[in-house]
């Protein structure tokens, strides 16, 4: 196993998270769903879903409690080996409750010095991050806003990727509740420049950079914010409105989202990564890797938990027949 | 405890409901959940769960059956010591079965010869209604329909509280299934001029008042039946189309509903009146207190159950900001 | 269908069952489970399940409530064409809390003024009561201390079936929830001497009779209560212990009980029933019969709900080898 | 029994299915929920409900799985005594995995050499297929597409009650699972004249006969089919655009569907089959039975499972009153 | 309320209890169970549901997972006013996963840096620990043990209770996950001479004082543990080999435990303690408190959750008839 | 990965298992949990979970059922990349209903013509059986006696094992619902002889090789069976009777079962294999590989499912103290 090639490897938390379930609230349900959810390893097990190689690194502790997310991620076909081992750190946790208007859903974060807070630099496996071990590294601005450790742990690995030649992509992913729009633009704003990839929500852009967001043009803001990232091939998603593209060299492209019937919105952003990430490791266009991501997408909405429950199968039905409806029996 | 003050007295009879999950038939599911519902308590515990000092009065079996409501009730905060024990008697239950087109919504009642419908005057606690223990008195058409008994405890209630100079409100809630509209109105109309306040449904007015309903106005029909109860604050709810109020002095107001997705719709006009009545208590204007009403409702629609499962913080937040509808992480 | 020939017809209450699941308590629980249970229909639910004809005869709402039994029922293949529509009369309920000690098991009984309770004697199908219709009728002390109405019902379908020369059965099975010992052996007694067979737990002979009751010698109990019904077969089922049998001529028979498991005891009684009629229908001699009717109540202890959910197959395989444990694959 | 009169005998095959719960994938959830379905007994168990009597024959496994089966349509009241015992055959058996776009829904069918597969013409209960014994015979193209012997089976079956004199209906239902378009044509084409009835899905019309399919109007569609059976009542179904009818005559009448808000879908064509025929049986005139046959299968896409869970009560609600949407309390 | 007088007030740390059913592993179940539990909470909530007056004192997030802790709380009847806001403080949880040999029962605290643990001296209701205002403080070595802050908490109340003349009783219970018994031992003895009641399991003298411990008398045991607690009235709790009491004046007292099968052990001793405490603040006598002790513990096993979730009415029957078995309907 | 080296090696079917919950019977329950089992799959997750590295062969359907497998055999860290996809071929099933005295457990297989009955000696990877690319070839009687197909399988498979120098182990696992005593022993007979380690279960030996049993002496049984098997290392379990051991040189050794509570007994002997296996291949003595072996299994007896959850930590803690049984908190 020494010299697997990895498609991906990523690097970040994952979380228990703990659902009420018929929407019901926190306070009132007999019992909580129990899923495993994590930017980073939502993205991988889509992927890994379509037969993509993938490693996550993250640390977790040495309890039933991390066990169940290294066998959640296993099943997925996720390698979890690299994982460091947490000894009796806590598992990380959230709270969600699903909401209908006007209750707003609703997430209670219990991550504070979680196992992965306290990764450091030197729980990386350097091993991995060498010539040809992987062709692509993957993390996400939660990872480098979760605790000083786990940041420059993740910059770190950033900083070996580059030094190993592997192309770098982040996904920016800005969480209020982990850190303010100033720290966020602090920490990224250097990091930006050195990526092959970008991904970022229009509403991080408006909620990190105000200044290059313009309410009525989506194209004239993701310009604007090439200004921080000019080396980047640039994925701006805007939820149901679709995504937008933009190369390095200034070419745009954008795609609308399918038709999806909203079963749970959790995890869509990180499906978008999934799919457009595998397309561009499969060397398909811009177009075609913008409309993959939409596609996995919308298999992640209309899906229970945080994870694109898909296969191969269902993805090349709906790129070849997104009209399609009818039962086949 | 002898001199505690309560913002709200309640009286009248709380059921056990059973439903099938999963909007399955009454005769198909395999089992029911079981809810804890009633006109008057689930107006106070919605008022409780917001910080007001509710008691609820009625006559329970000295069951594990009478213990669930006690409990549920106690869980919201409502305080339910001066509840009269019922030894033996058995517990009101209702069956609801949730209905999709052309499935009706169902509900057979199954209430006769409770514990509530044996509450004879004799069972009021006397001392509550004497001078500043209340802030005001509460009871609903439900409660005089139920039986002889009932009805004449409701009545020497309100000639209690209105010796006391406690202000009372009227709930109409008129349940064809409980009496005629002859009945109902036959018992109610001697005691509309005498109330504070007085809430009614629009469709009651048609049923019980026709003469006053007029299809194309609600404020005509709210005009006419002024009539019936010219001292009295009248308000008129009207589900998805909000809610009116007529001042004795003639003021009209008049407010829309939130938006809502609705999960359950019972008890959406006992939570409307436990946001109306809590801002009268507080002091606030009448488009205010309206406004409290329609928000309570509508959190009450996206809730599984009888009662509106909210807290201060969230219906502050609807108040401030109702067009919200991103997740908080 | 006008001349079918029934194996037994059975007269009596069906209650809904409410039960808490996990061995949680009433007040506890967020649903109740749902079964279907009454003395007469158990029985004869297990003896359809055998394969013998069954007519079940009792009053029942004409609700979906109702309707839910009645589809129980047929799910068992008892033939329910028969039972008398109870408009909106009320169905009779009971709630379940099994208990492990120190909890007693508890039930609470919420049968008063039910459809059945209504029933009278105007209800029966007297075509049924034909000569040859059926090859024996059979009912119990409970559907003769439900109501006068009940008890009036029962004593008729007696009458007119000792008239048309069917056979009848008894199952004393007391209830002190519905009546006291007095009134249940002024009841019964003017019955017994007319009864082909006789069922009757050796508590209830404690109860009722207490002065045939003999705590050191069963046997001398039931040859001591003979004196009450000097021309029936009597079976004497004692739980655990076994059961006991008494012929008319003096004949005296026993069988142990077989080992199994408790999984809800409920029922138990009717089972036992189930299998000694269904043998005395085969026309199997009497320590065969009680044997069968033990090896009926067996599976009923080992299966949860009122109704002992068997098949031919699992009998036969029972009573030819007891001992068996090996899972067959 | 043996000169028992039935409005319909049906054959055909029934399955377990066996679905995933909460809209989880069937990779995904803990365990599935059971139900029963099959063309021909949905329909049976609808008119059952309704109050006709019903035959329902097919050939099942002798075991709990088999049992299953025969429980459930009894508790809808239809006759199984006349089912062929299977032995150790194996059960039929389906997943279904519910889908909202994009995830279609998925049907795994499971019913190769089942029992029902393995029926032949000799397992037929022949004494049903005598003059005056049904009033109609039902069956449908999925019996006839099953396997040569279950073909066979059905051909006999219709032949056998055109011999009696009894009226023959069949159902289409092409599963392009179970054969090809062109060995349904085949097999089916011979048959059609034959027919009383026939109801048949525009897009099976569409599928096995595309040269009569007008895609820019039904009538003409219906029309043209009506060169392959002239001599039956041709009914289609055409989902929520709702049903046309032409008589061999040229008469021709239409009726939109039913307002229904979909719970589940499947079963929706065999309870608009149960509606219509009990409405033919009835007497009823066409449009009357057409709008029959729409009101059940309203019911049914408001309902979980395959089985129209209804009763006259709510049908004839539907009917007088197809409007109404307030909850009666 | 200013003036209100508890039987009991109780300080200490309430966790929200996630369990997997149906007794699987925590890394294979779909879901948890969510119950609530603390020490002094439960013994707090089995006393309320005798009918005690009771406030509990602690520190709570305020958010959704918080109100769940007041809710349940109150459900039982415990007064929660008192307890101070926690603001974003998290939530303490812990999980349990319940073993069946060899799997032994196991435990996940996940309880550091809780709103309890961060409550302060400051934060105590000084009002309530004045004369005349409790009958009784109630703490335990867990609260001592959660950190410096709570240490010094529930030091400060011991004093400002002595100070006011309120007895104080402590339950020792050990927690090895907390802090080491050098630790516990070194905070505890300075504070054991000053109580009015000591409760202790046999199994934390052995931990903590070994130098107490005789293997083969649990009287010697106590008597020599007395020398670290002179002026305490000692019980010390054996499991289901009963209690033992002595007083400071050398007599000694000791009560078998009652016969209990067993659905959940967690939450005995807390429950003994209710019911102890419950007796002594009754004025009952030495012999019968531990009775009453060994009763509320027997019911608490048989019950699922942390609470022993019993009433007067089973309690009464308990000691009035230990060997009751009979089920009364 | 093209040198990996596994520990073992496994070759047979899994089947997805349905079971109805809480003691329901077959055709009782509403719904069924999912479970995955199979002889050698579930030999090998207890290893994988144990930290070996473990690669099944078989053939699924490419499906979410086939996926359903792959993703939970992964779960537990085995290896399913070189499993052979199986298209459209149906998922083998098993329905288990448990069973409580005198219902017995029940196993109803639905395996016939499935995916892995399918399986040719030309799906095998012959990669894999290549001199040091596996420790241990591993599969069971069961596999020999699905089908001809999968017995050449099998049987090619031990071949081209043994051409590597892969030592070879059997689980015989008699199935008499696949095939008779007298097929199982032709086809085992001419292989035993070549296998270095054999399991077998005694009452397989007394069905298979009754002359070889000895009904008062296990260890009688075990050197008469040596006759067949005289250069295998020989493993004889005896449920809870314990496990003899018999080497080739003649030596013996035994082992009692650990202490269980049975909360599932399927599975046992499969997580028996894997203790011993494990132990094996870690080199360790006989008694100590048998003790190993009694450990799994009882974890597996106390574990819902077919594969024993167990983990290094749990293995160790009872194997270092089998006797503790306090909960560690």
């Amino acid at each position: 196993m020494d010299n697997q090639v990895y498609d991906i490897v990523g690097l970040g938390e994952t979380l228990l998270r703990l659902t009420p379930p018929k929407l019901e609230r926190l306070d009132q349900s007999a019992g909580f769903d129990v899923q495993v959810g994590g930017c980073e390893s939502n993205t991988l097990s889509a992927m890994a879903r379509l037969g993509f190689s993938c490693a996550w690194l993250s640390r977790l502790p040495e309890s039933e409690l991390g066990d169940r997310v290294r066998q959640t991620l296993r099943q997925h076909n996720v390698d979890v080996q690299h994982v460091c081992p947490g000894g009796d750190d806590r598992m990380g946790l959230y709270f969600y409750e699903p909401g209908r208007a006007p209750h707003l859903s609703q997430v209670i974060y219990d991550r504070a010095d979680s196992a992965m807070a306290r990764m450091t630099p030197a729980d990386l496996p350097t091993a991995l991050f060498q010539p040809g071990r992987a062709r692509l590294f993957h993390t996400s601005g939660i990872t480098l806003g979760l605790s000083a450790s786990a940041s420059a742990t993740a910059q770190q690995a950033l900083k070996l990727a580059r030094s190993a030649g592997i192309p770098c992509s982040l996904d920016i992913n800005f969480r209020q509740r982990l850190w303010s729009a100033r720290q966020a633009r602090q920490c990224l704003e250097p990091l930006l420049g050195q990526l092959e990839l970008l991904l970022v929500a229009e509403r991080d852009i408006q909620a990190l950079w105000p200044e290059a967001w313009d309410a009525s043009s989506p194209e004239a803001t993701l310009r604007r914010f090439q200004g921080f990232a000019p080396n980047s091939l640039l994925v701006m998603t805007r939820g149901s409105a679709g995504a937008t593209l933009l190369t390095p060299a200034g070419e745009l492209y954008r795609v609308d989202a399918f038709v999806a019937r909203e079963v749970e919105r959790l995890g869509g952003g990180d499906a978008f990564a999934a799919g457009f990430l595998s397309a561009w490791l499969e060397g398909k266009d811009y177009p075609q890797a913008l409309r993959q991501g939409a596609a996995v997408a919308a298999f992640k909405y209309a899906t229970p938990g945080d994870i694109a429950w898909i296969n191969r199968r269902q993805l090349e039905r709906l790129l070849a027949d997104p009209a399609a409806t009818e039962l086949c029996r």
